[in-house]
């Protein structure tokens, strides 16, 4: 009752069972047993690789092996992923993902289910990439009421919006840049429209204040629309401008203010300087005061690193569901009428 | 069992026990019982504090309660901090502590001897005060391989040289202004020396590199001999002067390079932008790839919220006693000649 399941053999996944392999005697000392991957879940089948042997296609195996501890949902997208995290809960195997639209739409419902069957939903990988910013939102500033958080969440933006400042290239160029480099798919939509950004700081805020704030509240300006003329007006303002998503709580309210827009962010922000694909958060703590934490937001070592991050602590830990998310209505969002001109971030 | 005693009331004490009650109910959400503190350990009375009934002098009552689950260690210095701590371990009840220079004396044992007690010896607070380095190190990066840390760790001189710069003042009437402020000692010569953040780099090595590195082994210069001659030749080379601790690792190799030294530190370096009397600790990781943290290195409420986090894991944790450290000796360090100039940060 130790073993692992990969659910997904793609990028995320492979990243993960190379990872595990390549960091299992670190793991095995920090945890206090050698764990194994027992299963690989994919349609595909992988006949090149050494860790053909462990590729299943039927879900049911893993589902009903009593031996299965934890499973990481690395598949992407809604169908079939609801299904079978649903289904594991449920029998109490835990599962950690790097699923971000999962959890943004169906968090609440994900942690209420892993907590009545005594077992963990992780998903340090839905959002920010390497950096252990969920955890530290659950675990480390569990004794801190959270005013706000500041997030460059989308690596793909940052890297085009860096090389229209830098290199003074119009959008359309510097997309087709990050487009050439892997950066950005060919279908770019879901980064430049700011849905991306919008589904991770629904999940940041819902964590933060432990409310269920579904992605399609938040309000999303992406940026397409910043010209050379707007990195221009920024920078004779000492400033950048940077795809920025934004949740925030007055201490006197439990009303909540959550954007994802192009902000101008003045050089004397941490913010300013977070360039390329480099993801960070910020957050406004009781306690702790301000925070940053910076890092890689995407790639498949370092999303890996996040699966494996949530493997070891749900092998660990007794009971890490304790991330509970109240359900709650839109109108707890904060309205704002549409501004004229780019915001500046404070 | 599962009440709190907190030993010593001073600045992180006070702090620790005005926290705790700001944030109970937070904390008990998040670790599903509600906890109290007990006993408040000092020699002094409190006649005027809200808390005076908890404050007792005599340690023997802490340590023969069995209702006793963890202690906070917040007095600093050698002793009686080190017998105290031994002693609470050794009957198996947890210890929190923001005592580095005991962590950088006598981690190794103490984590040990945590270990065979079956309960936990946790010091976030001892290194980077807000900052969640220490559970970063050895939770979120426990599927990984440190290769190198280089970490702002002490706000005092960062302030100081911070002043330098930008006020063009030289380096005694910057310690003056410190001082005036709070933010330096009447006897600064911890700071200024950088044994502080030799402490401090001395534990972040330990955690990432699993062996005891003595504070004593590693080799330090102050800030005292920067001029501002230093200053101006920093700011022709668009970079700035840090005191900067650094400890990495050869892949091939179990020799540690360990330093605490004012650096140059170029602009597109991320630690170039950390000011005033805030810290930051990089860490180059084998999955997780470059990444930093940034806040507030010291002050009342970022150490107690530090300090309540690790209480808060105590009480919800059953092991968290993983992190262990090898004694070893001095010739596993990289012994390096003396330098003309000041070294620039890679």
């Amino acid at each position: 009752m130790r073993k692992l399941a990969i659910l997904g053999f793609g990028t995320v996944g492979s990243g993960t069972v190379e990872s595990f392999y390549h960091h299992k005697e670190k793991i095995a000392k920090r945890i206090g047993f050698t764990p194994d991957i027992k299963y690989i879940l994919d349609i595909r089948d992988f006949p090149e690789s050494p860790y053909k042997d462990k590729v299943i296609h039927d879900f049911s195996v893993i589902e009903n092996d009593p031996e299965i501890a934890v499973a990481a949902e690395v598949m992407g997208g809604l169908n079939p992923a609801l299904d079978f995290t649903k289904r594991l809960l449920s029998k109490g195997i835990s599962v950690v993902t790097s699923n971000k639209e999962l959890v943004a739409r169906h968090g609440a419902e994900l942690l209420a289910l892993a907590k009545a069957n005594n077992c963990s939903y992780l998903f340090e990988a839905s959002t920010g990439g390497a950096i252990p910013i969920i955890r530290t939102l659950t675990d480390s500033l569990s004794s801190n009421y959270i005013y706000k958080i500041q997030g460059i969440l989308n690596g793909t933006t940052n890297f085009i919006l860096t090389k229209m400042r830098e290199e003074g290239l119009p959008f359309n160029e510097a997309l087709k840049l990050a487009q050439d480099l892997g950066y950005a798919e060919k279908d770019p939509t879901a980064d430049i429209s700011g849905a991306d950004s919008a589904r991770k700081i629904s999940i940041l805020a819902s964590i933060a204040f432990g409310k269920h704030i579904k992605p399609e509240w938040v309000k999303t300006v992406g940026i397409d629309r910043v010209t050379s003329e707007d990195m221009a007006y920024a920078e004779s303002l000492g400033a950048k401008i940077k795809l920025v998503a934004v949740a925030s709580k007055e201490s006197d309210s439990d009303k909540i203010f959550i954007t994802v827009a192009p902000y101008i962010v003045c050089n004397n922000h941490q913010l300013a300087h977070v360039d390329d694909v480099f993801n960070a958060v910020m957050v406004d703590a009781s306690g702790a005061g301000r925070l940053m934490f910076y890092g890689q937001g995407a790639g498949k070592l370092p999303t890996a690193s996040a699966v494996l991050a949530d493997i070891t602590a749900a092998l660990t830990e007794t009971n890490s569901s304790d991330n509970v998310w109240e359900e709650c209505e839109e109108d707890i969002i904060i309205k704002t009428d549409g501004e004229e001109g780019l915001p500046i971030l404070e």
